[in-house]
Formats: structure tokens, C-alpha cells, sequence
């Protein structure tokens, strides 16, 4: 079977099917056109620049298109590079279906939308689960194919849904250990905590971010959802169960520094907080040490202080 | 005419009417029943203890109430206190109004209100003046009755129209001054910017935080009383011009830690922010200057970081 | 039956026995003696003054005796207070069992102890299995005994087993959920990672930091046992197993600022110390809850940054 | 009319005159020499390396020197750059003035000293109005001619005059709506505040910090520059008149990480820090929108924490 | 030989000669004059209430007095306290001079005077050497007479010098060890470093901070001081020697937060902010540790980050 | 005599024998080979690319090795470099021993060596003496061979020893000025405070951290290096002896957020942090300004809070 990308070793020859992730015209210093691109597939990325590019090259391979490559693997400033030897465009007889090079969720999107309806089931309280009944029907598409961030943390495709689905089980475990936990209101918090990132973001792929989300932000976005869909449901916004769950979703970030206008004055807030965080923390963690040889230290990881973290000798 | 609560200095014979502000039963170390009271008038505020109080004494003195103090002004803890001779309830013949006695905005609420009408024709963008109008229509009594906050600025009746109408008048000469700011846009913000402390605040009298106030806070109020209204008016509220209003507002605090969920990104919004502070600022400063002799140091601020503040031996 | 003492309200008549938690003798100041105390039982405590004390009742009414209290239930700065009327040793046929009026972990000593038994199975790591036996058979006494820390959460007897058995299990539900976890090194880090605080802390009774607690801190007071140990299981130091787990350890503040040498560098590590917060902050927010009416908002938590908790009205 | 360096786009052949701000000379990693410049007019500025140089070029190519610049735009790690063709000195029958080309205060230098003279009038505190006649005299030149800071904000020619008479509209504003504030002291606050920058600042072109202003600061020159005058016209330093007019003075900065030796004591202190943080702001956010399109967001600026702002596509 | 204050213990019986440290006349809460005392001698301090007070003892018993104390030792909140029994003035026959009372500095005035001028010819550099010495003999009376700080290290009498005479000998072992340290420099710098304070302080006695210490600090105060003591000694304000002298006193507190317009930017201005550092330091911890226990922990120390400190069970 | 690498000036021509102190294969943009190598000598270190690199010139000039360098020094970037011409290994007749080119600390190591040893019989207290001695012995070879830190200070061969020996010459001073200061417990702090760097750190030459580095850091090593010796003299570890030297060890950061479990809690501990921060401070201000010259500003230091250090005009 053909070899994917991070199966490559140094002085590689390199002969394979890869997505353009991204590809930017450049000049060099002397003032000749060049395309600085990466290239993904499922495995990883890796970046390479094509050189003495004629305007062909440049109208042919932009991002999302599917290409074949032939290089060498080699390392600039101590990171891995390709140097290109030659590109085409797959044609229609090839795997030249971008969505084959891009990273996915590690569960099948079928699955994590049963999970999420099995839940619904759970939110006992009536005015929690038509709202998130409501909101979830409207954004469905963007909630399974959306990324839960830009970068970060589960910064692929069905990330949102994904890192939802991760925390409603933290929660179902944390509800079964702590009765005194609103098992209602903490999965209605949590499956609507994110959901605002579908207007916040652009969309699953070349993620960037909204005008709406550079200056109102996915809390207010999702906040302003919750109350227009109260509306329309005839549910007083200012009840306290509409005060509750709005509560839950504005004040998830846990502390103000971090974007959430109030901070948690709820048990179940507290508990959405530290779950949300977790799940994260793990997500960041455990993506460094797949990149991380056993006995060394991973990259340091930006949403992490910068922290580095060690991968055991004996994790094979 | 009859001396104020202020004007009485140490030792003097105290007899005037006055609100009485705060009144809790307490119980001495021995066991006995007294009033632990504040009363104020225009002037300010005293505390006093009533002491061997009984039930019917418990029943008649409460907070609201205007009585006739018969006492002797004296210190206690560096604080002045007056020791109560007698008291009595005022009766219909004497000026037993409680907002006879009550702090209020220094100018008429007429005037204030004359001047916000005034502004609205300065807002020339039509969605920004709908939305301002139908809100100001629509709390218009609260707007004019409550407190900019419950304590530190502008903490009386009318205080929060005051604040606003300050922070237009700031806003005129900015806008004469700076051309590049759209006066529009700064004034719908300005108006718009506090209003959400009708909502967070329990009236303008013993102000408390309401439930709302304290899990969903002012800006998050605001912002969905702009958005219902934008429904109502079917105006988009994603369109442009919504995000630039709501952004004014979401954004006023400046600062994440200070409660914005996004931070000023527009320069009206850097505008406004600046304005907020420094009207509020000149307020409390102000505010202790005036309990404060020329040649010495105010007491310390708590909203200006502790700092204390000096008034001049010439300021007369 | 006998009511406890948080079941009487204001001006009810107390008669009950209680423990003395502490007794001070102190002077008034005017010059009379009296003892200022507080009594307990498991529903909680009151403060009360016992005036003009003789000699004798200084000697017998000291902290760990059990009393028969007679008094009137009052409110002294707004927190409640006795007004003692009378007051005798228990004597050996009524219940002076000091025990028996203490707090205790909401789950009997055998269960936690049979939980930790079965989890030793799962550390499938010869190394750090033999070293968890060995310090819980050590410290087993203690372990099961005293708080898990001095105020703040879970500061009741038993509460180190308790809070430590509530992390294993959160630690479950994540093994579970993300199979990279190593299990055998996050519950060895669980198991240990207090147990310091047994050499730290005085004992289950009146807790007060020792010198070592003061000098060293648990978390290297805990290092030193572990070092020792493994001399003693003839366990090289310096293998990696054993530098993973003291790093499980002294890390699992999270921070410096919180007193951790060094922060989490391992995915095990990040666990561990989400999981202690989640588990402490729980116990903080259900403690302070217990003791708010339902529509109110709790006392402020020290350890929760100051802030307060909703509880909601419809929570029984 | 001649395009000036900002009106070219990408591709564009460039062909005009302007002025060299840097000049350094270079090295390639193969070791040949050439120069990487910097060239402005008033439309702003750009980037260009200038290959193969020879020892007359480095002679002629001179920071200060007005060259006619044939090139192409193109664009280098997403900056603008010029492809230099072909570069030569002007002559003195073309426009070879340097003070042509450098950005100007958006006033006449007239206006400015006009309205600095006429305020002089309002400063009706004879010390006060000895003092900054005087040290205006002094550093006449320099006050008119100076920009207000090295970088970020009003860094351009009279930049330090232009700041000023804004902080002084502002403050007029202020005066008239707050009476309680004394117009002499602010005023002369704000004419004295930045002043010690004409020491600090090595002068109007090519600016760095002088020795003094390294060791020193602009607060502690000016400081003693005050110091010294009072001498001079027989004024007690230590009178109040003087200690107030100091403490407005040091204190402008308003905190005293931000190297204020002490914070605002005074009514006025609170106000000309705010003016001045307010100006400088707008100054700021201006100057960057000024390069943004309408509906983009600026460049992240560095003086105001890095944030980037939006321009409404409606801002023709 | 007669008992000191603080070789009393709880319950004895005390007659001894005190100063009159502070006496402020106050109310009970049922309207009785007494007056709030604090007494001390060379030993230390106590606190104490003489009740009933009448006018004349009023008049009598003013701080800075010394009377002949008959009392006996209590303790109130855990703090000891003398119950007054009798209390008269000291005659002309009896030890009534106050200064026999006050805490002072543990050397010799004679022998810091030496010191210091030892050291002024170690100062080679004219004018370092010719501005110490004009301003040391300036405030020669104040610079022997005033403490270090109004609260926390070195505030007895004659602490200023103390304070500098030991930060001197610091310097000279720093010198002896790291030839790079220019020791004319350090000297000079450590000599004049918080000679401000004689200025900013009211005096030995009761000290508070003036208006000028409140509105400039004493950075500010001295730098002025050596500006004017420059310019009559016409010297160059501005030449190197004089920018080196006055930086080395304005960074002197190490970092901006602390008061310091600049940070040190020289190697001899770390080391006088480190020396000035560790002797304050020592010195507050060793006063701590003076009224400590062996084997206890001292109280906490406000200068010390609220730390407290261990006297070893060895420290006789 | 040959001139030393920091001799040369820019366009001279070099010939000299240098240590290739790193050498790194790298790849140009345009796929060749070359060598990123930096050299070294006692005066400093110069980088340099070799292009065109061979096989056998990467296996020959690799980091560790003496070669003689031909070549034209440069600037590039502002950095010092060398173009290279010609570079050969030096061989056995000619000085091709590493360590003639390694800086080395200022002082032999047998005079350190003798000064520690002498120091020893001042720590009176035979628990310290007996520990002190044991791990002295035992690190023997890499105590005087080690750097005191991976970069800032003291980074040279021996800089550990150097280091603890400056501060014990401070230490003494100290000792000797304030007689309440236990000279044995300082010394002995002293001696072993940066122990642990000879197990965090790799080695003196090219020196990284080690796994136990990263993962336990020296302050914990070292603890258990303490704590082991304890055990093998037989030494109570719990003993107040043995709190007290460990507490100096693990304290001697200073803040918690600098990696110290606790802060000072004793009167040495304060006094041993305050030293270690004064030397190494010393250490990079002095190393930095041998770098400037006279007149001028050093480079930023980062250790420094990146501040930058004046050289004065008067300094030869």
C-alpha cells in the first residue's frame, strides 16, 4: 500500500497522492515566482516550496486540490520539508476526492449523532430540551462538520461534534458520581456551549473567522440564538430556567480573562468549565505526543503555556 | 431654617428629620435587643444605635420611614454616629416624603431628558435610531429613575440618565474634534451602553443585584433587549450595522477581566470606553473631594485602586 | 429526638449535647473573664461567649469535652450565636463520645477502604505498585483519618481517603474514555499524591500545620517517602518509572504559583491535576450550597476566588 | 500628477521620487554586499533591497537622500516590497527637499502655536503661567518640531505640539463641563506633560533616545527642568502652586508600571492622563485604519495590546 | 532594677515609667468619654483604655508625656493589654525625658556619623564627592535623626542612617569581590539613595507623610535636591557624572511597579537596589523573629508578601 | 602572538585554530548541502556557514573539534560572522585540545577547591557538616567541572563552583555584619543550593537538560540526594536539623512562580536567595558589558527582564 506522509523518513523519495492545503505565490529576494504550499493527508502535514513557477503552475495547483507528488524528504530549519521534484493534478480515474486527505474525528459522524440524540432523552427538563432541540435541527450540518477550533484543539473536521460528545461522557460520569449535579441542565450547557463557533468560524475547511465572530464572539452569538429561539417557542427569556441555561453557556470559559462576561455562580457551570478544559487539555496533549518519538519530549504546545510534555520509553 | 444631617459638628445637640436608610434588629452580647440604624438627608448619611428597643419600636422604625431625631453627634471608630435621645415618626403635617430626603441627579430629569431627545436626531443611521428610540421608549421610566451603580458612581436616583448624558456631552466635543468618528454609531452606543442596569439593578432605592443581574450581568442583558428589538423592527441582526451597535456595547468595559466578552475593535468603541471611565472616574473623585478639607487627603477610593486624592488649601 | 444545633431557629430554647471545638479564655474590657467557644455536632457549629467563668469552669470546659448546653439561639453580627444559659460535662452515661458529634466522610471507612484495595489491582506496574502498597500500608492509619485539608474542601475526618477515592473514580470514567491514558501511573499518582498532607498536618482533630508542613510542604514531604521507599523495595531512583511518578506527583499543583516545583509534562499529569480541582471545587460549591436556601445565592468561597452560588429555586 | 509610493498596487511599474529613511548595508549569505533601504514620501513607506552594490553606491545610497526610484511592487512574507530597477540622486532642479517627503502634523505649525499662545491666557495661577511661558520659550524649537513619541503614536514631524493642543481642546471640554475642575492647572499640565521628550528624543528625524532620556526618563527631565525655571523666577519649589503643578506632571502616566514615579492624586492628574491615553488611542487606531479597507480589519497594533480594528465597508 | 514593659507577663502587676506613645479620646458605644492608649518604652509597646476620663485628664495624659503606669498585664483578641489602675505625670525628679523612651537606632549616632564621613574619601569622583557632601550636610540633623520608613524596617530613631550605613558596608565586601563595581559610584548612590525622606517624612516622632512626600515621593524630592545642589555648585546637570548620580537614585526601588521611573540600566544600580533590598529585609525579619518563640513561627510580615518565620528551637 | 576570535574586526582577514563548538547539516532552500557550525575561543564565539559541504567534511568537522580556520569576517543580520574559505583539523603538533578554547571560570579551580574546603570548617553543626561533606565527595568531579546554568549565568566550565564560592564570600560579609545570622546553616545552604544542576544538567560541554531535569528539576534531586545521604549517616530525616537545611535548599528560588515548592520561611533562607540573585545578576550584567563599549548600551539581557545595561564614556 502506498505510504502516507509522516511515513517518510529523511532522503526520502517521495512518490504519493496529497491534498494542497494551503499555496501562495511568492518572489524570491531576486524576484522569481515561487509557490510556498503545504500538503496534508490523513497522516500529518508537511510544507514545500515549488520553484520558477509559470502562471499555469499557479492557476493549477491551488488549495483543495488533489495532486500527485514526487520529491525528497528533507529538513529546513529542523523541521521536515519535501523538496519538490514534480506535481500533477489527479485526474478522475484517482483518489481525487480532497475529503480523503483531511483529518476527521475519530469517531464516524453516524455515531457521534446517536450519541448526541440518545442524550436529548436526558435533558428532563422541557424548556432546556426543546431550546436545544431547536438549536441543534438549525445548525446540524455545521454542528457535525464544523471544527471545535481555528487551532488548538480538535481543529479538524467534525471537531465540534466530537469534542461535545467527549464532554457529555466526562459529564455522564461526573452526574453518576455526584448527585447533586442537574444532569438536565449540565448536557443542555454542554451540548450548546460551542455551538456558536458555526457563525463564529467560516466553515470546516480554511477556517478563519467571521466579522460577526471577530466582534460579537461565539458567546454572544450562541446567547443571541437561545433568545431568539426562546421566542419563538413562546418561552419566557427572563424565567429562571432560560436565566440558568444562558448562564451555563455564557459564563463556560471560566474566568472573564477568558471571554466569558460572568464567571460561574452555578455547581453545574463549574462542572461544564472543567470538562470543557479537560477534554482540551487532552486533545492538545495527546495530538503532540502522536508527533513525539517514546523517550523524548513533544513540541511545545501553544495552548499549553508552552509547555513540552514527555513520551514514556516503554509507549509503543 | 433647620440644620442638615452634615452640618452638625461633634458634641452639637442634634434635632431634625431624617430618612431613616437602613434599620436591622440586632441583639447585644448580653442579650438585648437594639436598632442598629442609618439615616440620611440630602446632606448624607449617619449611623446610630438604638438602644433597649421594643417590639413596637422594631415595627415603626424601618428603613423608608421619616422620623424626628432628637441626639448628640459624636465619633465612634474615626466615623461620626449619633447617640439617639428620641425619635419619633414624622406625621402628615410635617415633610414626611421619603424622596424629600434622598440624593439626587444634580441636574432636572426634564433637562436630561431634553437632551437625550435632542441626540437622537444626531443619529442619522436609521436602524441605530430605531433600535435606540423603541429601547429608550421602552425603559424610559427605569432609565431616569435608576443609579449608574450600586455603589461607587453616580450612585443615586437618576444617576444612570446623568452618567449617559455626561458621556454624550464628552462624546460632541470628540466628534467636533476627530472627524474620523462616526457621531452615529457613538451616540446610539452611549445611549444604549448602561441600559442593561434596569435590568441588572433591583430599582433606585436599597439598589440590589437581581438574579438576572448577577448569572447574566448588564452587557449580556442589553444585548439581548437589542436583539429582540432588531426582531420586532425586523431589522437583521446580523447585518452590519448590527454587529457595529451591539459591539459598541458588548465591548464598553474595555477589558476582558473588566467583564467585555470581546475587547473595543472599532475606534467609536475605544472612544466610548474611554469616556465611560473617565465621566465615572471624574465622579468619584469628585464625589470625595467634596467630604474633604482644602489641605488634606480625601478617604481612600475604592474604585480608583485605593488611591486617595487632595484638594488644594486655595480650592475654597 | 433530640434536635441538632443548625435545626433550632432565632429565640428558640437550645438543650443538647455538644462537643467543645475550641475554648478560649479571654477577658473583657472592663476586666472579667469569660470563655469564648465554639460548640459542634454533625449538623455544624455555633460561637458562643460563656461569661464571668471561674477558675474551674475554665479547666473543665475545654476543647474535645462534651457538654450539655442550655441556651437561646440569637444573632450576633449577622451570623448565629448562643446565648448560654447553662452548661455541664456529659458524663459516662450519656453520649460523650467525642466522635460522635464530628463531621465525618459521607461514606464509610470500610468502602473507601475496599475501593483502594481493588484499584491496586489495576496498577499493573510492578514498580509503582509495590511503592503505592507500601505507603498506604505505611500511612494507612492516617490515610483514612484525617482531612484532606486544613479548611477550604473536604476538611472532615476521613476526607483524604474520601477526596482521594472520588479522584480514582473520575480518573475510571477517563481511562475509559481516552485509551492513551496510562491507567497504572494515573492512579498511582491519585493514590499518593496527598498523602504528604498526613505528615503536613497535625491530625484529624483541631488540624494545624506542622513544621514540616511549614518548612517542606506536602509535596516534598511525600517525595522523601517515596525516595525512601524505593530504596527500601531496592527500586533504582532515577529509572524512569520512578521519575514519572514523582513527576505525577510533585506536578500536580498544576502551577508554580500553587507550589508545584515543576508543572505537568506528561498527559497523565494534566489529568491528575484537572481531576483534584474538579473534585475540590465540587465539595467547595455542594458545601456552600447545602447551607443556601433554594432562589438564593451562597456565602462567597474563599476558594472558589471569592465568588458565590446559586441555588435554584426548583432544587429541594 | 505624479503617484505617490502608497497609490501603486502589486505588479505595478514604479517610477518617482522619494526619500531614503534607512540605509544598511548587507551581506549575502554567498558574501556579496548590498543594501536593504527603507523608502518614504507622505503617503507612508516601503521596503527594497538594492543587489550587487557597489562602493559608489553605498556612498550615494544614504539614509536623508532623495533618490528617483524605478521598480516593480511586488509583495515579500505578505509585506509590500519593491524590485528595484534602477535608483538615482535628484538634482537641485527636482524636488530634493527631504522635508518634502517626511509626514507632517496634520496642522500648520501657525495654528498650533496660535492656539498654544491663546491658552496661555487661561492660566490665570501667575506661577503657574510664569512657569510654562518660560519653559515654552526655552524649547521652542524642539516643542514644534518634535514627534510625541519614537513610535506608535504621532510619531511624525510637530507630532509633539499637534498631541498636545488635542489634549487641550479635550481638556476645554472637559473644564466647561465640570466646573469643579481648575482650568489653570490642567491646562498647564498639559502643556508641560511631554515636553521632557525634546530631551528624551535625539530630535525630529531618524529619533532614538538620548543617553538622558535612557537613564533618566521624559518625566524626571522635565521635572527638573520645572525645578530649575522656578529657580530662575524666584519661585518656591516647594510652595504648593509648585507641588501641584510637579504632581501633574509625574504622574501623567497614570500607573506606575506604565513609570509614573506616583499615581494621580488629584482631580486634574485623573483627567490629563485620560485626555492623553484618549488622544494617543485615537491617534492610533486612526493612523491604522487609514491602511485598512473598508470591511477588513487593520493590522494588529502594538500599542494597543496587539488588538487589530475594524473598518465598516460603509467608511468610504 | 525596674521591669521594662514587655518582661511583664499575663496577670502581673505593673508599675513602671512609660512614654505616651499615642492617646486619642473616644466614646463608648453608651456615650462615655475614654481615652485609647498606647504606651512604650525601649522595650516595646502596649495598648491599654483608661476609662471615665474626665476633661483634665484629657488635657493630662497627651502623646509624647511619660507618667508612672500602674496597671496589670492582660490580654485582649490575643493581643496583650494593660488594664489601667492609676496613671499620673512624671515630676521634674523622675525620668520624664521622652527620648529615653523611644526605640533607637542599635549603634551609636557618633559612630554612623564616622562611617560615613570614612566613606566620603573613598568617593573619588569631584562631583559624586562634592554633592554627598553638600547634601549630607544639608540634612545632616534629619539624615541622623529620621527612620528608613514610616512602617516596617528600620522605623525607630536614627534608622535613615542606620539603614545607609549598613547598606554601605554591604557595598564595600561587594566591591572588595567584584572589582567591575565602580565604588565611588555605589557609595555615592547608597549615601544619597533615601535622603528624600527626610523630606517626604514629618520627622523622627509621630512621623506621617507630608504633602509633598504624598504629591511627589521621595525619588522625585531628592533628585530636585540634587539638581539644585548641582547647579550651585555649577555643576553640569547634564553631563555623564550627573546622569549616572541621578539614575542611580531614581531606579534604586529595582522595578517600575515599586516607584522607580526607570529600572536600573547600570551594574552599580542592581546592586544598590539588591543591598537596599537585603538589608530592609533582614532587618524586618530579625525585628519579627526578636518577639518570637524558639521553635515558633513568628506573625506575619505585611513587607515580607504576609510570610511568617521560623526561629529555630536552637536560637537561644 | 595569534589574535583571538573577538580580536578580528569587520573585512579582516582571519587565520586562526578554533573548537567548532555546534555544527549543524542543513539543506539551502535550493537542496544543497552546507554546515551551520559556530567556533569558539576563550575571547567568544563567531558562527559561520560552510557551503558545499562534502560527505567527509560532515563527518570531519563536527562539533568538539579543533580546526584551523581561513576566512573574511562579516556582519550579517547585525551579527558577527565568518565567510569561510578554508578550514583543516588541527592535528597532534598543534594546539588541538578542546579545552584550551573553552572559557573557564576566572578563578583555578584549585583555589576554589581550597576555599570550599576551608569554608567547610566554619559549618560547626555536625548534622550540616556531615551531609555537606557527603554530597561534596560524591559530586566531586562534576561540582567543579559544571556550568552553574545552560545559558545566562555562569554558563562556562566550572561556573557552578565559582558561583556557590561568590556566594560565600558574600555570605560571609553578611555573616559578619549581622551577628543574629546562623553562619552554619547559610554555608551550608550555600554549598548545596545548585547541587542539583550536576543531575539536571547533562554535562559541562554542550550541556542540555536531562530527562530527570525536565521532569523533577535540581531542587527536587537534590532533596533526595539530602534526604539519601540522611539515611546513609544515619541522620533522623525528620530531625529540626534536617527541616531546616532542606527548607534553606528548596526555598532558595525565592517565589513560588521561580519553581520553589515553599518561600522563605526563615532568616538564612532569606538571606541565601537574596545572594545567589545578586551574583548571578552581577555575573550577566558584567558579562554583557564586556561585550559594549564604552559610551554605549549593551544588548538586552533576557534574564534582565530584557533591560539593557550603560557601559559610562569613563570606563577603560
Amino acid at each position: 500500500m502506498e505510504k502516507k506522509l509522516k511515513e517518510y523518513k529523511n532522503d526520502d523519495e517521495m512518490g504519493l497522492f496529497v491534498l494542497i492545503k494551503s499555496a501562495e505565490k511568492r518572489v524570491t529576494k531576486t524576484g522569481k515566482d515561487f509557490i510556498a504550499m503545504t500538503f496534508q493527508d490523513r497522516s500529518g502535514e508537511i510544507r514545500g516550496n515549488y520553484w520558477d513557477a509559470k502562471e499555469e503552475d499557479i492557476t493549477n495547483f491551488k488549495a483543495g486540490r488533489v495532486i500527485y507528488l514526487n520529491g525528497k524528504r528533507e529538513t529546513y530549519k529542523s523541521a521536515p520539508q519535501v523538496k519538490i521534484m514534480a506535481m500533477r493534478l489527479a485526474d478522475d480515474t484517482e483518489p481525487n476526492d480532497p475529503t480523503l486527505y483531511t483529518e476527521k474525528a475519530p469517531v464516524s459522524i453516524s455515531d457521534l449523532r446517536e450519541e448526541v440524540s440518545a442524550t436529548l432523552f436526558e435533558i428532563t427538563n422541557a424548556d432546556w430540551n426543546r431550546i436545544v432541540r431547536a438549536l441543534l435541527k438549525k445548525y446540524d450540518t455545521q454542528f457535525f462538520a464544523y471544527p471545535a477550533a481555528k487551532t488548538n484543539h480538535h481543529a479538524f473536521e467534525g471537531g465540534l461534534a466530537y469534542h461535545t460528545v467527549s464532554i457529555l461522557r466526562l459529564a455522564k460520569s461526573v452526574v453518576k458520581q455526584y448527585p447533586q449535579v442537574d444532569a438536565s441542565l449540565l448536557y443542555a450547557g454542554a451540548l450548546l456551549h460551542d455551538l456558536g463557533k458555526t457563525i463564529e468560524l467560516s466553515g470546516p475547511i480554511s477556517t478563519t473567522y467571521t466579522v460577526a465572530g471577530n466582534l460579537l464572539g461565539h458567546i454572544t452569538l450562541i446567547d443571541e440564538e437561545i433568545v431568539k429561539t426562546a421566542q419563538e417557542l413562546k418561552i419566557d427569556t427572563n424565567s429562571e430556567n432560560m436565566l440558568l441555561l444562558r448562564h451555563m453557556i455564557i459564563s463556560h470559559h471560566g474566568l472573564k480573562e477568558y471571554g466569558s462576561p460572568v464567571e460561574p455562580h452555578m455547581l453545574e457551570a463549574v462542572v461544564l468549565h472543567a470538562l470543557d478544559d479537560l477534554d482540551a487539555q487532552i486533545q492538545m496533549v495527546s495530538g503532540a505526543l502522536k508527533d513525539t518519538e517514546p523517550g523524548e519530549f513533544s513540541e511545545r504546545i501553544f495552548g499549553m503555556d508552552g509547555r513540552n510534555f514527555f513520551r514514556p520509553t516503554t509507549d509503543k
